[in-house]
C-alpha cells in the first residue's frame, strides 16, 4: 500500500515563508559576548576565534556525524537530515549546534539551484547561503588566484626561484562551474604580457587553499599551512612553496575575515555554523575545524557533516579531520532512503515508484558494508531511514526487520515533511547510543604506517576491497612524496562516491575487486597526500539548460528560481 | 624658506589608533531607519534602496564634485580632499556625505597597498574598505565570468545563437593584478572541455558589469542595463546581447546585495558612502548612482569625486553620470599641489624637493585648462592647493597671486596632517561659491549631437585639441554604432590621464594636436560608447616587488603592510 502526501512548496518557498529570529536572538541563547560577533545584515553573524579562547576550559559539546550510504541520483538528503537532527535534538531540550558546509556558486548556478537543507529542515536565510553569504568562498578565490599571480609574475620578473613553468600545478579558480577554462594557454601576447605556459582554472572549492582554510586550528596555523603550500617544482624538481615566495602574509591577511565562522539559524530556529566546503573527493569534504570547535565550546551537542558515503566523508573526517579538531565523534548516523538502496539493488531512476523488495534486499548490502566500516572505528551509530513519498509500508517494514534482524540500531525520519518533529526517534536512537558507548574510537591507521599501508587499509577495511595497485606513475610520485618527508601525512582518497570500488558502475556491495591508485599528489598545506583513482573533475560543466536561466529577483529584491 | 613637518605616522597607523564609532552611531545622525540598514560588522553598514523612495520628496543635497588636474607620480590627494572637505563642511555645521569609489584588490595589492583618502582624512576602517569590504567587487566579478561561462557553455551546447567565437567581446575578470592572463587561449583539451578560442582578463573594475552597476539606479533599471550588454556578435555579425543568453535574471540577482551603497564614517565619525569603482578610462570612474543619491537624500551636502583629471573625470560625471542622477553638481573642487603643478612644469620627480618657480610658472598652465573646462560648463569651482611639506612659502604664494590674478577662487588645504580642520578654508570658499552661483550648467553636447561631433567638442573645448582624427578602424565601428541605433549614446573617452592630449608625455597645456581616435567601443549595457586613443592597459600587471610582500596579519587579526 502506498502511502500519500499532499503536495509541498518548493525548498524557497518554504523557506520565503519562515519566519527567522534576528540573528542576535539565536546569539543570546549562546555563550557569546557581544564583542564576538559581526553581524552581516539581519539573519547572518561571524563568530570571533575569541570564543575558542575564551571557553578552552569548558568542555567539547558531543560531535555527532552524519554521513550515508553510497550516493545515488534517487537523492539520500543528508544535509536534510543534519538539520533536522540538530532541530530534534533541540526540541529534546539538548543544546544543539549544527555545523555544515557552505555551498559553492558553481552548482547552484548550474544543476542544483541551492544546497542548504530541504523543507522543512533547511538553513536560513536560503537565498544568502546559496549565493554569496559572507564572502568566504570569494575570499579563498582571492587568495588563490593572488598566489597564481605572484607565482607568474616572479616568473616574468626574471624566475629567481628557477620554477619549472611545466611543473607548477597551483592552478587558478573560479567559483563557478566553466569547463572552458579547465585547460587553457596563458601568457600569451609578447614579452610584456608574461611568460606563455599551460595553465588550468578548478572550481574554487577545489582549492588547496579551501582544504588548508578548513582544517586550519588558528589563524597561525592558516598561515602556517599556507606557508607550507607546494606550488610546484623548480628545474632541479625540487617543490617550490608559497613560503619560498613570501607571500603567506598576504593570504592570510586576506583569509581574516573568512575564517571566522558563521552562523545563521534553521527553519526552527536552531543555531547553525555555516563555515567552509571544500571537496570530497581531492579534498575532505568537512566544514572547517574552527566551525566545529565553535560549535562544540557553544553547544552540548554538535551535528556535523561529512561529505559523500561513509566511504569518502566519514573515513576523511576520521582520519583527516579528527586530529586537527582535536576530538573525534561520540556517534554517527549512516543516511539512506528505500530509493537508494532500491538504486544499489540494481535498479534504474525511473523503476523507483514500484515496490521492489527483491532490489532492497540487494541493495542492502551497501548499507551494511558502511555500518560495518563505522564498527571498524568503534564507533557507535544509527541508520537514518529518511522516508520519502513513494515508499511503500512493506519497503520500510523490510528495511527494520532486516536491521532489528543485525541488530544495527535504526530509525525512521521524516524530516523534509516535519522538521524536528520527524527527526525524533533519530535523536532517540543517537541518545540513546551514546549513552551505551564505551567510547572505543580507534584510527584505522597511525602517522607511522607506509604511504602503501594506509592506502591498503582504506580499500580493504573501508572498501571492502582486495588490495591496492598503484600504477608506475604513482609509484614515482611515491619515491617523491617519502623522499621530501611527506610519508607521515594521512591519505586523502579521490574516488567515485558512487561505488564503493573505483567504478561508479559497480553499485550494492562489490566483490573481488582490488583499487588503482593512478596518482599520487601532495597537498602539504592541506596536510594530506590525494591518492587518485580515476580521473576526477575538479571542475564541472554546465548542463544544456543552466539553473542559472530559471533564476531572477524582483523589483523589491525578492529571490526566484534557487529551489 | 622650507617649512618643516614633524614626523608623521604611516596611513595604517594613523587608522588604526583611530576610535570608529560604531556604525550604528553614525547612522543616528541619519534620516535612516532600523529595517533600512544591513550591518556587516560593527563598522559598515549596507543601506536599503527604500530610502530614496521613502525620502523620494525630499530636496537633495548639493553636490560639490572633486575633481583634479592631470594627475602625475607627485600625487594630488584627491581622495584625501574629498574625505576633508567633507570633514570641514561637517564642522562648519553642514550635515554632509562623503560618496566615494570603492578600492580594487588589484593595486592594493600590486602597488599601492591600500587607497582610501590619507592620513587624518581617511575613511575606516581602512583594512575593510582596502580588502573585501561588503563584497560588491566579488559580486561583481562572480556576475562577469558566470555570464562568460553561460557564454562559453551556449557555444559548447550547440551554439544555437550562431555566435561566432572570434568575435566575442565579453571577458572574464579577476579583481588582481594578473598580466599572464590578458591574453590566453581557453577550451582546450578535446570535445568534452569547451570549443577553443581565444580570450583574455580584464582587471574586475574595468569589467563593463561594474559601469552598469554603478550606473543604474534601481534593480529593475540594473537588470535592464544588463540585458542591454552586448557579449559579441555572431556569425552574421549581429549584437548578441544578455538579453539573447537570458541570463538578466540570474545576473541582477548576485547583483543584488552588492546594489545597497555602503555606509563607512571618516576619522572624525563624518558619514561616507563607498560604493562601486570603475576604471575612469574605459568605463567613467565615478562611485555608484544610488550611494550618490543615498548620500544626497541623506545629507544637505554631498562631497564626491571622480577618476583623473578634470578632462576624464569630471567631463565622464558631468556627461555620463549625470543623467543618470537626474541632477547636477551644485560646485566643483580642482585638486593641485605645488609638486604636481612643478611636474606640469617640466621637471622630474626627484627635482621636486627644491624651489622652482620658473616652473610652477609654466606647470600652472594646466590648472588653467581645468578652470576653463569648469567654466565651460557653467559651474562654479575652487581650486584646492593641498600643502605638502616640501613646498615653499614663495612657491604657495605664487600659486596664491596667480590665482588672485585671474579671478580664480582658491583654497590652501591641509586635510593629510590636520583632517577637517585642514580643510575649512577650502570649504568655506566652496559655500561662499555656490551661494553666489546662478546654476548655470549645461552639458557640452546633446545626445543628439552625432558620434563624431561629440568627439570634437570633448577634444577642443575639455583638451583644448584642434581637432579628431578618426581612424579607419574606428570609422567602421561608428558605421556599425550608427547602424545599430547606438549614436545616441554619450562618449566615455580612454585616453591617459596624464597629458590633456593623447600623448602621456605632453604635460602642462600643450598646444597644437589633434586627438585620434583609434577604436569605438560600444558599451551598451553601461550606456556610453568607448573612444580609444591608445592602448588602454584593462589588466594591470605586478611590479618587481609587489605590495602583497609587505602585507601581514598578527595571530590577533591585526593587519600591517596595507599603508
Amino acid at each position: 500500500m502506498k502511502r500519500t502526501k499532499t503536495a509541498v512548496p518548493s525548498d524557497i518557498e518554504i523557506a520565503q515563508q519562515a519566519s527567522m529570529k534576528k540573528i542576535t536572538e539565536i546569539v543570546e541563547q549562546l555563550d557569546i559576548e557581544e564583542e564576538e560577533i559581526e553581524l552581516y545584515g539581519k539573519y547572518k553573524a561571524k563568530l570571533s576565534h575569541n570564543i575558542l579562547n575564551r571557553l578552552a576550559q569548558k568542555e567539547n559539546g558531543k560531535v555527532i556525524l552524519v554521513t550515508a550510504i553510497n550516493p545515488t541520483p534517487a537523492g539520500e538528503g543528508k544535509s536534510t537530515v543534519t538539520v533536522g537532527l540538530g532541530q530534534a535534538l533541540n526540541k529534546l531540550g539538548k543544546k544543539t549546534v549544527i555545523a555544515m558546509r557552505e555551498p559553492s556558486l558553481g552548482p547552484t548556478m548550474g544543476l542544483k539551484g541551492g544546497a542548504a537543507g530541504g523543507g522543512y529542515s533547511q538553513v536560513l536565510p536560503m537565498e544568502d547561503i546559496n549565493l554569496h553569504f559572507t564572502g568566504d568562498i570569494h575570499a579563498i578565490t582571492t587568495a588563490n588566484n593572488a598566489l597564481a599571480a605572484m607565482i607568474d609574475n616572479h616568473i616574468h620578473q626574471g624566475n629567481e626561484l628557477q620554477i619549472d613553468t611545466r611543473r607548477i600545478t597551483w592552478k587558478r579558480v573560479v567559483d563557478l562551474n566553466d569547463r572552458a577554462l579547465r585547460k587553457v594557454v596563458i601568457g600569451l601576447g609578447g614579452a610584456t604580457q608574461g611568460v606563455p605556459r599551460e595553465d588550468g582554472f578548478d572550481i574554487t572549492v577545489a582549492s588547496e587553499i579551501m582544504a588548508v582554510f578548513c582544517l586550519a586550528k588558528d589563524l597561525k596555523d592558516l598561515k602556517a599551512r599556507l606557508a607550507r603550500i607546494v606550488i610546484g617544482y623548480d628545474v632541479n624538481q625540487k617543490p617550490v612553496t608559497v613560503k619560498d615566495l613570501n607571500v603567506e602574509g598576504a593570504l592570510t591577511l586576506l583569509l581574516k575575515d573568512a575564517s571566522m565562522p558563521n552562523l545563521v539559524q534553521t527553519m526552527e530556529h536552531s543555531p547553525a555554523i555555516i563555515h567552509g566546503g571544500p571537496f570530497a573527493n581531492i579534498a575532505h569534504g568537512c566544514n572547517s575545524v574552527l566551525g566545529t570547535q565553535m560549535a562544540a565550546k557553544l553547544g552540548d551537542y554538535v551535528v556535523t557533516e561529512a561529505g559523500f558515503g561513509a566511504d569518502l566523508g566519514a573515513e576523511k573526517f576520521l582520519h583527516i579531520k579528527t586530529p586537527s579538531l582535536g576530538y573525534h565523534p561520540q556517534a554517527v548516523v549512516i543516511v539512506a532512503t528505500v530509493r537508494a538502496i532500491k538504486m544499489h539493488g540494481g535498479l534504474s531512476k525511473d523503476q523507483l515508484k514500484m515496490e521492489n523488495l527483491e532490489a532492497l534486499k540487494l541493495g542492502i548490502e551497501n548499507v551494511k558494508k558502511h555500518v560495518e566500516t563505522i564498527q571498524s572505528f568503534g564507533l557507535p551509530y544509527v541508520i537514518a531511514l529518511n522516508e520519502f513519498v513513494t515508499d511503500t509500508e512493506a519497503e520500510i517494514s523490510y528495511v527494520q526487520e532486516w536491521c532489528k534482524a543485525h541488530e544495527i540500531p535504526m530509525a525512521l525520519t521524516q524530516v523534509w515533511e516535519k522538521g524536528g518533529e520527524g527527526g525524533l526517534k533519530l535523536a532517540e536512537a543517537v541518545l540513546s547510543e551514546i549513552e551505551k558507548s564505551n567510547d572505543e574510537f580507534t584510527p584505522l591507521y597511525l602517522p607511522e604506517n607506509t604511504v602503501e599501508q594506509k592506502l591498503e587499509i582504506i580499500a580493504k577495511t573501508v572498501y571492502g576491497a582486495e588490495g591496492v595497485d598503484i600504477l608506475p606513475t604513482a609509484q614515482k610520485q611515491l619515491q617523491l612524496i617519502v623522499g621530501e618527508g611527506w610519508g607521515h601525512l594521512p591519505i586523502c582518497m579521490a574516488k567515485t562516491q558512487y561505488s564503493l570500488s573505483d567504478d561508479a558502475k559497480k553499485l550494492g556491495r562489490p566483490q573481488n575487486f582490488t583499487i588503482t591508485i593512478r596518482e599520487l599528489k601532495p597537498s602539504v598545506g592541506a596536510g594530506f597526500i590525494v591518492a587518485l583513482t580515476g580521473n576526477i573533475m575538479t571542475m564541472p560543466g554546465l548542463p544544456k539548460e543552466p539553473a542559472a536561466l530559471k533564476m531572477d529577483v524582483d523589483e523589491q529584491g525578492k529571490a526566484t528560481g534557487l529551489f
